[in-house]
């Protein structure tokens, strides 16, 4: 390729930063006890509650969003109480390590990666462990491309237990329909480098008032991961710790330009690239990881066929310019997933989609020219 | 003023972020499992270990400053065990607040505020806890403008105990000589808004091997925080999790400049800085805080007189257009501190002086114009 540096980024995170954002986080430096930052952080709480369906402060935490999910554990389960974890992949996975970590009696309920976690298998796995502190639950299993069905979800957790529903939404916070508050969910984290189209380095943290009633009961040792900190601090319109104040100058663009498309613009946007990928996928006879019912509008994993592997088609794709995602854990060499999230609009997937013709061409496979990209075209054009 | 938003930052951190930089932040973002980013944190590693002085591998962790104490205290000492912890200002009060979390036995040693930890009290102090696990000391401390000649204070410890010496770096990696393998020095942090020049967001690590045997052999719940993973991480050229990469573009560049202008000459400017900053300041008659011997080259606390408290002086310097920091806990409205470290030059503490003399009449005080900026010229510009 000519220039080495330009390249299509389509994987699930990090995305693409917007140019207004990149501007945005250009702003000189201010002071973290300044009224300016202190405007910031109340301000972009706020405006990220619609975004995460409550009316809870979202609390923001410098880290990468692992410092998210850690905290939903550490500051809700004590050693020896009993969680249990929906694994659907890698990140459910990553849930249970962490819960182990901190001493819990972890219950996994280990799903086939690609399939969903179905409420039945949940509410019966459930039925012989009533004394759960909380479950564990990954909205958009990034590591796979399936959207668990939350909300059925947290419907079986406060129908047979009293636990509280806790909720990775990384990758699905932003490009997804989320409703914390109306589905009962107790914690919500995400990560900027998803769908809130910052570069990596903040996460977010919603709580309900039944999960703070858990979190003061909760002992155990943290400090910098500690939620009543940052709850205290941001009613005080600040944090406990100087935050990534680059950051929170480029979220307040990111919200500008949320609020500019509108929510539901933008989850139709990721229905919409998710079903032109899918479209454009399956006219290249390449095997989709999951299935329609419980695709993400996110990320999509792509199997690799008998003779060409997801593998080579990724490393074919880099050297044409466009950038996927290998397969993660036992699914590494099996798949590649593409991100459409954030920053990206139908004519960055039909670009993909038109580089994984050429790549699965030059790999030796039979590639009717533009049947990708049209598949995916009629998709965008039908009434 | 006529500008709202042009002010010039001299708070000790975070520091004014340099055009260059901010510019090799906006590089398009790239995957975290990219060969790129690969380079980018094997490159940023070993560029900084002239920084810290020393020939190990030095960790980047996505977070704030504290981040990387906690990282110190839950890798080292387990519930129970002893440690001593210099506190000299709000941050090694930090310190002893997160070991106190972290369930360790905490002996403070308190030294007055804007005195420095002295090697005799040190002694004196271990004499009586032989049996402590580590000493906590803080290099400069920000909150008080105190250097501690950590030096001598970790001899002392070798000396006396087998405690590991961890040392709190965060305003003094960068902009004071440090000398982390030669001093003894086993775990010693910083974090990125300081002399780093860097937008808050990463912190650092380095661990000495002593220390790694210590870390372990330590057991405790920690999983973001877990310096093993990182340093595995590291050697395999990636990080746990996914790093601020807009930070590690920005922290090559910082590197670049660091490296042009050389650290010799990068630490005989923050002294400069000091001396001019000081100089004025006493030409107006207002008391510094700190001792010469002990003062740090990074940041300088000011007094308020009888008649003109320092909160004032903060507010009016902010009126004109130059942000200073107020001061913390007890020392909260009694001091006003002035940051002198990174992106900062003596036309800097020039102007800063001046504000301080038309803020200073401003209040009614008795002002000869030009006398600080006289004062510190003639520091500038003496053989």
């Amino acid at each position: 390729m000519p220039f080495e540096e330009k390249f299509h980024l389509r994987i699930p995170g990090p995305t693409p930063v917007p140019p207004r954002v990149q501007h945005a986080m250009n702003r000189p430096m201010i002071g973290h006890r300044s009224a300016e930052c202190s405007r910031l952080v109340r301000q972009c709480s706020q405006r990220l509650q619609p975004v995460f369906g409550t009316r809870e402060n979202v609390l923001i935490i410098t880290g990468s969003g692992t410092s998210a999910l850690e905290a939903a554990v550490s500051n809700t389960v004590a050693p020896g109480e009993e969680v249990v974890v929906a694994v659907t992949g890698a990140f459910g996975d990553r849930f249970a390590k962490i819960a182990g970590r901190f001493g819990a009696q972890v219950h996994r309920l280990d799903i086939p990666w690609g399939e969903a976690c179905s409420p039945d298998a949940l509410k019966s796995f459930l039925a012989s462990r009533p004394r759960v502190k909380a479950v564990f639950l990954t909205h958009c299993e990034t590591s796979t491309g399936v959207l668990n069905p939350v909300q059925d979800l947290a419907t079986i957790i406060k129908e047979h237990t009293d636990a509280l529903v806790i909720v990775d939404g990384v990758s699905s916070v932003g490009g997804v329909a989320c409703e914390m508050d109306a589905w009962g969910i107790d914690i919500f984290v995400t990560g900027s480098q998803k769908a809130l189209m910052l570069p990596p380095g903040l996460a977010f943290v919603a709580v309900s008032p039944r999960a703070w009633g858990v979190i003061r009961q909760t002992e155990g040792p943290r400090f910098y991961l500690d939620l009543q900190t940052y709850h205290e601090d941001l009613e005080r319109e600040t944090t406990p710790f100087t935050p990534g104040i680059a950051h929170l100058f480029g979220l307040e663009a990111v919200l500008d330009m949320i609020e500019e498309e509108g929510l539901e613009n933008i989850f139709a946007r990721h229905r919409l690239m998710m079903e032109m990928t899918r479209a454009g996928v399956r006219a290249l006879g390449l095997p989709l990881l999951t299935e329609d019912a419980v695709a993400s509008p996110t990320v999509t994993a792509v199997r690799g066929t008998e003779n060409i592997d997801a593998s080579a088609l990724q490393k074919e794709l880099r050297r044409i310019g466009a950038v996927v995602a290998s397969g993660q854990q036992h699914l590494k060499g099996k798949i590649f997933r593409i991100g459409h999230m954030g920053y990206c609009d139908p004519l960055d997937v039909l670009t993909l989609l038109s580089a994984l013709e050429t790549a699965l061409h030059r790999l030796g496979g039979t590639v009717r020219w533009g049947a990708a990209v049209g598949a995916a075209e009629e998709v965008w054009n039908r009434v």
